[in-house]
């Protein structure tokens, strides 16, 4: 990695660690040079705002999550053992972002938010990879024939608004001190169910 | 209905499209009084506290909503069929009431944190009859053999964990603004694949 590369990569770091903290809105440009012990013009030489900085943090995360979820497609297990891995991996994805950036909760539930559009892609690449497991069970006698693409997206939504619920009931401060043992299992449990109604049944 | 139950109604409502507006922290017993043009010492004649207050407003509605679901459990209708009706029913009360009280989204989400102690019991009620229809459906051949009362737990967990999600990527202020009608389908596919999943298949 240049030079070039390596400040890039500090400056992306600092400015998840104060969007983590402050949110995205109440984080400035200033803030992340101050913190990087660098002159707010001097940033802009690396990013050309905040939003083009956070676009960035997100696409790296995101990019290095697919690529993990794509190995898990060429695996050689079962649909139904893809679509749990798929799931326990994205459930891990959350977790370990979250313990990566010490994030605060009120700052990730607008970061949710912020982040809805700037991740759209990411979240059609996650749900075409599910729904090419599921269309790999379709076609081997596993699962039902469905629409694979809008129960792709239903599984993700419902995994993604389990975990979010819990943080808006959770009286903790930061994400980490979440008991995600007992968030995953709930998850699993619906996951599991729901291949359950799209399995064809032994006879 | 006596004069003393009617002023109890009255500010039961005032106080509800308060914490509606402004939340449950930033609402007083002075700003209700007020509202209902009456001074702070009286509105104690009929309510101890804000908390007291709020707590009877949440113990009304909900009342009402749990005789709704009961009288769902009484139908000759399959078990499969209730399910589905009390999944709807319980979308049509978080819809209704976002109406009746015009409730801001940040309010809502605050609101949701406050009473989950208070309602805890109405979640368990709302749960057992929800497991007894499960129950049902286990007894009748219907349904397999499957924790019920879990599954009624992960349910509604579900149901409210879409809807508390949509809230929090939402760009609308006031929950009536929300598309209630994509949430509802979206949550009822998902609940009948969940049902699917519990079903003994027809041979």
């Amino acid at each position: 990695m240049d030079k070039f590369q390596q400040k890039k990569e500090e400056i992306k770091n600092a400015g998840m660690k104060m969007f983590a903290a402050y949110g995205y809105y109440k984080t400035t440009l200033e803030d992340i040079a101050g913190v990087m012990g660098m002159k707010k013009n001097s940033l802009y030489y690396y990013f050309e705002s905040k939003d083009a900085l956070f676009k960035e943090i997100i696409k790296c995360e995101m990019q290095t999550h697919l690529e993990q979820q794509n190995i898990i497609l060429l695996k050689k297990i079962s649909a139904e053992d893809k679509t749990v891995e798929i799931v326990k991996n994205f459930i891990s994805f959350i977790r370990e972002r979250s313990v990566k950036f010490t994030i605060r909760i009120k700052s990730y539930l607008e970061i949710v938010k912020v982040i809805k559009n700037s991740r759209a892609d990411f979240d059609n690449s996650e749900c075409n990879i599910l729904s090419e497991v599921l269309e790999e069970g379709i076609k081997n006698g596993e699962f039902k024939k469905i629409n694979s693409k809008q129960f792709a997206d239903d599984v993700k939504m419902t995994v993604e608004s389990i975990i979010n619920n819990n943080y808006i009931i959770s009286d903790a401060e930061f994400v980490h001190e979440i008991n995600f043992d007992e968030i995953s299992q709930s998850i699993l449990r619906i996951v599991k169910f729901l291949i359950e109604g799209i399995k064809i049944q032994d006879k």
